[in-house]
């Protein structure tokens, strides 16, 4: 390997114990044997460099970020290296007048938000990760967020990347204006590919004006129909909420006794659009509740949705699940879990982004560090399928990874999955970047 | 021909007469000879029989909507088989509480738009054709229009999509959820793609809550500059209009002369959120303004964009040209663009959606049904480079047809251009699909 290495004049290792901390992401997958080595990219040349001897050697390829990722898709294992992005991290340019921003792919992408929060401005996408993870991997995962119900997820900010191709060649797609439709749409091919088709060396971001100050309603209600309604009820009154969180039951009571007293489904909505708005969107959230509350301070409403994972996590290992349905069936999503749980006698507490029917069940799966029993792994399953009864997708906005690729083909169909496969070669013909994750 | 289309079971003609009105678009480009025939599709059955058809036996065809493309996309020549869509056109589903739209391709814009307000909803996107065009067509070239400075372009409401591939293969990419991850991008690439990857067939549309009643400002400026600056502006005090309409000096001019005492350019915005970001909006554009009026009937100020077209083609042909560049320079385009109509001596209009940096110049191109002098040609070139210099792309919104087709390799680079080239092959191997246009 240090052959392989030598000549690139790329900053790497190939320590053990390094070597370790590059191997996994947060899904619990393990991959077999160890990677190779980890090169610490520093430039877009040095990602080329790799690239090219990669693609002669038919070396394969893990990019890797904050390692963040819930589904094994930067999990890396034998004889492969790892690329890290982490050290291209430099905002390159923040332009307010045209709304955009331009970066490397390792920036935090709370880091590029306080950025733009200088100049009025901010990034808009804010998955749950954001204090450390990177635009590239959100990039790679089109990641969603709370706020991507009013404002979009990942793709919907990005506006043009710079990739380098297996083999090394750069490219740059889209655009630096807002707006353009020259040639076929190659950002959105590469957003959500998880570095199966290219490596993200840089990126052109939206910018969107700030909003006003945010006002939070926190409503319980005896059920998790009632709230699932309630929340439909938003649009209906002409309300488009930033985020409207749900809590069921076995989350409420994770957190603690005392939320239970005040209903089984907890309704977090936060709306942006000034206080005429937020007192609109107040009558229509307490039909039915049980319980409300209102809040200009939008952290102290949020706390009971920040408390949830590390509460969950207090019961065991969490297994992080993320589908989507049909708004309409939100409620019937959420109780269909609760019967998997019960069935397979595993804990299940789900979390969703109401507003776009993104659900994730948080499956207690036995104790921290011991494997993941075969019933956590079987309710999965069955919530995967679940998802798809109901006109659902197996992943809302984590990804496929390793872990729901056996789902893919069954998702999309094989028509569609065979044009996708074929995709695949025409980027990647040696199969070099990220093989066995994604597709 | 008449053997070709024998035992496809679909409707078609080869009346000369009939061909002739399925022959052009709205470019004015001429396309050598006539098509072969015109097949009126109804069901997706009929679309799946030609495509087989064609590709066994070699033959381009030509999809087509209403024909209201500015680029030559739908124009069809000699021997090629003109797929008019306009008979599929029913709205098959509308689900409010999911948010989403199941549509045909044939759907004419405004028809949805109608039937989502029905609902409380509505489909954002809104192209100046829409009272024409279709949503299959929109999807071909990822229409813009004016609100999407606020509420995205057409691919920005595209969950998925039912296509038709060479050969007659069937598949379905996307969703039909709010969100999602699984697999490629499919979705993507086949909106913009001016019909030549495949042939939409069915489309799952995203719904927007219907906003509050719109206000409305139009404020003249002594100059271009201090209006695009004002544009600028709105964002700084956190307004997001729905949409920033820029009339400059000769469209003013064109118009009328009384619009011209008020103002050598005129910015039109319109807000949602409410009469007190109305009222923030006012206070902001009232800097530097030399006349500024505002209402609460959305139609009254918006009256002066609407004529801004039919006043201009009453001086001439229309060319209407379409760029964008970054916001930050916008009033440079446009005085660029007034310098470009002198050097040439041909008369040039500029609107522009100023919020996102999207101009249309159109040139007065001598007189009705004579042909296109060379001076508009060069005019039109001088403004693609133009373009291209300020960090911008030679076509925002409208595509790129025939019309651009030289310009794409410059703007998107040789390594992307041959990415491209290799997608349409990996999708349209025989080069049946829409052949020379796009890419």
């Amino acid at each position: 390997m240090t052959a392989w290495l030598a000549g690139l004049g790329v900053d790497y290792s190939i320590d053990p114990e390094v070597l370790q901390g590059k191997r996994l992401d947060r899904s619990g997958w393990e991959p077999h044997g160890e990677p190779a080595a980890v090169v610490f990219a520093r430039t877009v040349d040095d990602v080329r460099a790799v690239l090219r001897r990669a693609q002669e050697t038919r070396t394969p390829v893990v990019a890797r970020g904050a390692g963040s990722a819930l589904t094994g898709a930067t999990a890396a294992g034998a004889g492969e290296v790892v690329l890290d992005l982490t050290g291209m991290n430099r905002i390159r340019d923040i332009r307010p007048a045209d709304g955009v921003a331009v970066v490397e792919p390792g920036v935090i992408t709370a880091d590029l938000d306080r950025a733009a929060m200088a100049h009025g401005l901010r990034y808009a996408p804010d998955p749950a990760s954001l204090a450390i993870s990177t635009i590239g991997g959100n990039i790679a995962t089109n990641a969603g967020g709370l706020r991507c119900a009013k404002y979009g997820v990942t793709r919907d900010s990005v506006l043009g990347l710079d990739v380098v191709l297996p083999g090394g060649e750069l490219i740059s797609t889209g655009r630096g204006t807002l707006k353009g439709v020259a040639g076929y749409d190659l950002t959105g091919l590469f957003v959500g590919s998880e570095g199966t088709l290219g490596i993200v060396v840089g990126a052109t971001l939206r910018l969107r004006t700030l909003p006003e100050p945010t006002a939070t309603i926190a409503a319980y209600y005896p059920d998790v129909e009632t709230a699932a309604a309630a929340s439909v009820a938003l649009a209906e009154a002409r309300i488009q909420p930033v985020l409207a969180e749900l809590l069921d039951e076995a989350t409420l009571a994770a957190i603690g006794p005392g939320l239970r007293t005040s209903g089984s489904a907890l309704l977090i909505v936060q709306t942006d659009g000034g206080p005429e708005e937020a007192a609109a969107a107040a009558e229509v959230l307490r039909r039915g509740s049980s319980s409300l509350r209102h809040s200009t301070d939008p952290d102290s409403l949020l706390h009971a949705r920040r408390q949830a994972l590390p509460a969950i996590e207090k019961l065991g290992r969490p297994l992080i699940e993320d589908i989507a349905v049909p708004r309409s069936r939100l409620a019937e999503a959420v109780r269909e879990i609760g019967v998997i749980a019960k069935r397979h006698d595993v804990p299940i507490c789900t979390l969703a982004h109401a507003g776009d029917g993104n659900l994730h069940p948080i499956i207690v799966a036995g104790a921290h560090g011991s494997p993941i029993p075969p019933e956590a792994h079987r309710a999965a399953d069955e919530i995967f399928a679940l998802a798809l009864e109901l006109g659902g997708t197996v992943t809302g906005e984590h990804g496929v990874g390793v872990l729901k690729r056996a789902w893919l083909e069954r998702e999309v169909g094989p028509a569609s999955h065979d044009l996708q496969r074929r995709l695949k070669a025409l980027f990647d013909p040696y199969g070099i970047l990220n093989p066995g994750k994604a597709i």
